[in-house]
This record gives structure tokens, C-alpha cells and sequence, in this order.
């Protein structure tokens, strides 16, 4: 793409506003150059805006702040953005591939690749939840995935932090222009990111948040992320849109229960319950959902087998039936267990080859210390 | 039957550990009183056992407490516990229907009928488990239902008290004799169980518990009951086993959420994980789950069901773009939302119908001062 082409998109991002899948399709069709003439040449309001940007301005102000703008043509752009073409409209939001992204930081958007991993949920979250987001967040990027998140208070700070606390690495993807820092209150989160991690707005700068635009940047950290894990929402929260949009690119959804005492495990149950989503504690669960579509695998161990763990049902049976403290005759054993004396003695023999019982000689076994 | 063959089954059934299915398949094909003088003749530990039973005195200790004895040709033996006979082997446990049932109090164990609903759980449980138990208990009892457990510490006495505090119905299934009461502390829950309710045992008055009767007791849990609701347990948990029960009886599981960071919510979130279990929240999940079942359904109003619910997307989205606080242009509207002006109108006018935005006849639009 020319660099009066990119130019051109540039101002079409600046004054369309972004989420209307008509507008990708029509400069996929007519070229950015002769979208953007047409447009200032439309009397509408909306020409109106066209004919007042200084596209000279919105360069500068790019470049000076360090900002890039990405965009379909440039090497930077992911191409799983363009699924967002045809993925249909979302709680009345068309969607549809951004013309064109800003980005911040030292991360090229292509590194997310397949290992970005979005965790969203409530802004007026718990400590409960916090604290889960932040070390699902911790483990899942010392694996080697992307944490992708909204830079909102609670859920979506916590995931962030937990991905940095870990060294790990994080994009937040904005509802606002990269030099707004919204919410205030992150205004340091945020700036780490912006500066030592990745990220992401479809507005230009100086293009304040609003509650349109928190939908619709919903659908890009859906878009950039292998699987949406889902940590704490009420029955209303914002969360439930990503959710969606994950849904719509047919990507999967993942919840993290919680207390069924509080309101802020409603939405990840109800995702559960209804088979949206399916339930997972740590960032073993995650992995392991994520395991077919390819390059991050769970640990194979899981940490909580036992000894016992491979004995078959009759082996468990005798196994159990043992007292803790003292010896057992072969003929007690048998009627406890519902088996004949011969069943009984070819059972002993196999759990006492794998150590877990020992024969006193006297027809009585009890169990081997080590195990007791 | 006959008094002389309900005798020689309660004799039997003092003799024979429960829990082999072997032995009622052979009660129905020789007869109880042929098996019975059979095993007196037994040169095995468990003829001499058979010897030294004094049938007279268990059948006037079982008088004299109250109990009364129940069996396959009692008018009072419920249906569903023949399923056990066929179901198979669970944790080398052979199960089966038992010989014979000890009950105890005014409740009618047909009084049980497809109403039962297990709550079984840790027995170090926490505070959390016992709220969540105490309250579903209650709440199902309430809507009609027979909580049914084992009468252990934790969730099992948590689930018995809620049904109690709500004037319900519940049963306590013992893996001990009636007259035993096992565990201590909970003396005063199982007398007020046994004097007012229904407490049921297969093992004759004076029989201490073990280990191996715990396991073949769940049985008894999960087949009286139309369903299995798991509140809490650990990785290894008796709980899991009334829950394989279950399964193995084809009777639904369900599994309460909780904490990922509690030990205790291992078990729970596992099975629903790995689809053996539905993961409900309150009682109306609960009796949404059998609803197809029969008798129970759950109220019809959901209680989170807000204004905005009916909205299509499109009115969603246009109700959702309105400023708290100010009017807006039909053509700011219809910008926000990616609508022509012929569109957005379409939408104002559902949305007004429906009360939720009102003109100023300036071309501008607010929310009625209601939804605000």
C-alpha cells in the first residue's frame, strides 16, 4: 500500500467511527483514496468532519508520541483481525476488520500470533477475583501466552499485573485514543504498557472513551486472542460482550467459577451451566483446552495423583478395606470385601507387588508401613 | 413373605456384610429361609457366625428401640433400591439391593418416591460449603423435596439442618446399626433425624462403622435419591463415590461451584469439567435440572430479568448510545451505532413504545426520565 494510501486510511479511521464492517468492505472495494474523496465531499455531518481533520496534524501527533499506525497492507497487521469481516452484527454492533490500528510499545502486533490469551470480567471486582485473574494471569504468560485485556479497573488490571509480575507479556487494547490512559486510576499500569509491552486502539488519539466505543474495542480483544477466559461478571457486566464476540469468531470461551454467595459469579456460571463456556481453576485448565489448536502445551504430570491412583477397582476395594493400624486375616478381608478367599489371596499378591501391602506369614497381611 | 421368612432375612442380613449383590440374587432364587439354614451348616468363620446369632434377641432389640425391619416384600420397600441388583461393581464394592433396610421414625420410606435429592459433601468443610448446603437443603425442601444424606460432619449435617430449619423432610442413610449415632457429634441433629424424620440403615442395631460400609452406605445414598448434589470435597473425598453410585444408576449429578483457590472445590469443578456433573447454583438450578423428571418444577420467573432484556440488538444498541445525562441527534445516534437516519428512527419509535427513550421534538432524543 502506497503512502498516500495509508494516509488516506488514516483519515478514514479518524472520522469514521469504528465497528461498521460496511466501511472495511468499501475500502476493500473502492480503494482508501477514493473513500476518503467521496467523503469530504458528502454533505453530511459526517463530511463535514472530513473536510475540518488536518490529516498533517493526526500524522505528527502519531509519530511524535511514538505512536504507529497498523493497517491491513502494513507487515505489523494480524491477520486474524480480518475474520472480523462476516463475523456478523453483536448486541447491535456491526463489527467488522478495523480500517486501522495505533499501536504503542516496544511488541509488534504479529508476535501475538496464536498464543494471545484475553481474561476479562467485572470492573468492580473482588479479591477473590483479582487474585485469580492475577496468577491465572502470571502462569498462563510464564507459559509463553499473551495476556490481552481492556486496562480496566479490576479484572482487567489484575490480569495485566499478573502478566507483568511474572515477566511476562501483556497488550491492552483500548476504547480510547493511546494518549488517553483511561481509566485514570491506571494511569501507571497503563503507561508501563504503553511503554514496555504492546498497546492497541482503532481510535486516533484524543479520541475519548464512551460506552459505544467499550463495545466495540470488545470485539478486537476477542479477535486478538486464541480463547476469552471470563473471571468474575454480574448478570449485567461488559465482560459478557467479549464473551460474545468471542462466540461470533467462533473462538473458545472459558469461565472461572467462583462462591455461588456472590453476584459476581452469576455470569461466569450461567456461561457454564448453559455450555457457553467451559469451567476452568488455573492456567493448567486453560492450556489444556487450548491443547488441539496447537503450539502451547499443559505439563503432562498432574500434580495431584496418588499411589492409589492406578489400582483397579477390586485392588482399591481390598486396599481400602484394610485397618490402619492393625493386621487382617485373608478370611475377614474376603467378607468385607465381597470376595472368595482365592479372589482375595491373587488380589494381595498384586498389591503387595506394588508395595502397598506386606504378608505377616501367619495367613494375616496388613498394610506396608510406608503406605499406612 | 411369611414372619419365618422375614425372620431368617433379618438373620442374614446380621450376617452377611452388605454390599454383595451376590447374596440377593441368591435370597430370591433359594428363598431366605433355605440360604439362611444353608449357611448355618457353612463350615466357614461366617457359618459359625451364623451359629452364633441369636435371632430372637435382634428382633427384640429392633422392637424395643422403635426400629422396624424392611424388606423387598414390605409394603414400605421403595422400588428404586431394586435397581441396585444389575448396576454393576462401583470401587470394587459390589453393591447391590440389600437384604434388608433398618429404619427408624414417622416418615414413610415410600413417603420418598421420586422426591429424594442427595446433598453430599466434605466432612472438614468450610463455612462456605455448610452456607451453601444449609441453604440449597432448605430451599429444595421447601419446594417440596426429601434431602437425603449421610449424617456425617460438614456438609452432610449442614444439608440435614437446612431441610430441619425449614420445617422439611429428610432422611439420614447410616453405615452403622440405628441404634449407634455415629459420629458423636452429631448425637443431637441424628436423635431429632431419627425421632421426627427417617434414618435407615442395613446393618442391624449394635454393627459399628468401618471404612468398607461407608462406601457400600453411598450406595443407598445416591439410589433413594432422584439425583446427587456434590457441595464441596477435596480431590479424594467419600463424596466421590456416592457420586460414581450415581453415575452407575444412570441418576443425574450435580455439582455446586466454588473458590478455584479452595482445596475444596477440586472435586466439584472436576466433575462438571468433565461433563459427569451439571453445575447448579440454587435450588431453581437444581429443579430445573429434573424438570423432565416429573413432580417438581421450578418457579417460572427468573429474578434477574431487567427492562432491557426484550430489546433486538439494534434497539439495544441504540438505548445503549444515549448519553445518561443529555439529548443527542438523531445523526449522532445513528453515527454511534452505524445506522442511516431512516433506521435510527425506526429504532427510536420501538424504543419509545416501549417507554425507554422519549423525543424533544427538536430533533433530538433522551431517555424517559424512568430508565435514566
Amino acid at each position: 500500500m502506497s503512502d498516500r494510501q495509508s494516509r488516506a486510511l488514516m483519515a478514514l479511521a479518524c472520522v469514521l467511527e469504528a465497528g461498521q464492517e460496511r466501511w472495511s468492505v468499501k475500502v476493500d472495494r473502492e480503494g482508501p483514496e477514493a473513500l476518503w474523496d467521496q467523503l469530504r465531499r458528502n454533505e453530511s455531518p459526517m463530511g463535514e468532519r472530513a473536510r475540518r481533520l488536518d490529516v498533517d496534524s493526526v500524522e505528527r501527533e502519531t509519530a511524535l508520541r511514538g505512536f504507529r499506525f497498523v493497517h491491513p497492507g502494513s507487515p505489523e497487521w494480524p491477520p486474524r483481525l480480518d475474520e472480523l469481516n462476516a463475523t456478523g452484527a453483536v448486541s447491535g454492533i456491526e463489527g467488522g476488520r478495523p480500517l486501522g490500528l495505533w499501536v504503542a510499545g516496544p511488541m509488534q502486533l504479529t508476535e501475538l500470533g496464536d498464543s494471545g490469551i484475553a481474561i476479562v470480567g467485572a470492573r468492580a471486582s473482588t479479591a477473590y477475583g483479582d487474585t485469580v485473574a492475577s496468577e491465572l494471569a502470571a502462569e498462563l504468560a510464564e507459559a509463553g501466552t499473551v495476556v490481552v485485556s481492556g486496562g480496566a479497573y479490576g479484572i482487567d488490571a489484575a490480569a495485566h499485573r499478573g502478566a507483568l509480575a511474572s515477566d511476562g507479556a501483556t497488550v491492552a487494547v483500548m476504547a480510547c485514543g493511546l494518549d488517553q490512559l483511561y481509566p485514570r486510576g491506571n494511569d501507571a499500569l497503563l503507561r508501563r504498557i504503553r511503554t514496555e509491552q504492546l498497546m492497541v486502539s482503532e481510535y486516533s488519539p484524543g479520541t475519548p472513551p464512551s460506552r459505544h466505543r467499550f463495545l466495540t474495542r470488545n470485539r478486537l480483544i476477542a479477535a486478538l486472542s486464541s480463547a476469552t477466559v471470563i473471571v468474575e461478571a454480574a448478570v449485567r457486566s461488559g465482560a459478557k460482550n467479549t464473551v460474545a464476540w468471542a462466540q461470533a469468531l467462533g473462538r473458545p470461551v472459558l469461565a472461572v467459577p467462583g462462591p455461588v454467595t456472590s453476584a459476581l459469579s452469576v455470569t461466569p456460571h450461567r456461561l457454564i451451566r448453559e455450555a457457553q463456556a467451559a469451567l476452568v481453576t488455573n492456567a493448567h485448565d486453560v492450556l489444556a483446552e487450548l491443547g488441539p489448536l496447537g503450539v502451547l502445551q499443559p505439563p503432562l504430570v498432574d500434580p495431584e495423583s496418588r499411589p492409589t491412583d492406578d489400582l483397579d477397582p477390586s485392588e482399591l476395594s481390598v486396599r481400602e478395606a484394610f485397618p490402619a493400624r492393625r493386621a487382617i486375616s485373608v478370611d475377614e478381608l474376603g467378607m468385607l470385601v465381597g470376595l472368595r478367599v482365592g479372589e482375595c489371596l491373587a488380589v494381595l499378591a498384586s498389591l503387595a507387588a506394588r508395595g502397598q501391602v506386606e504378608p505377616l506369614g501367619d495367613g494375616r497381611w496388613r498394610l506396608a508401613r510406608r503406605t499406612a
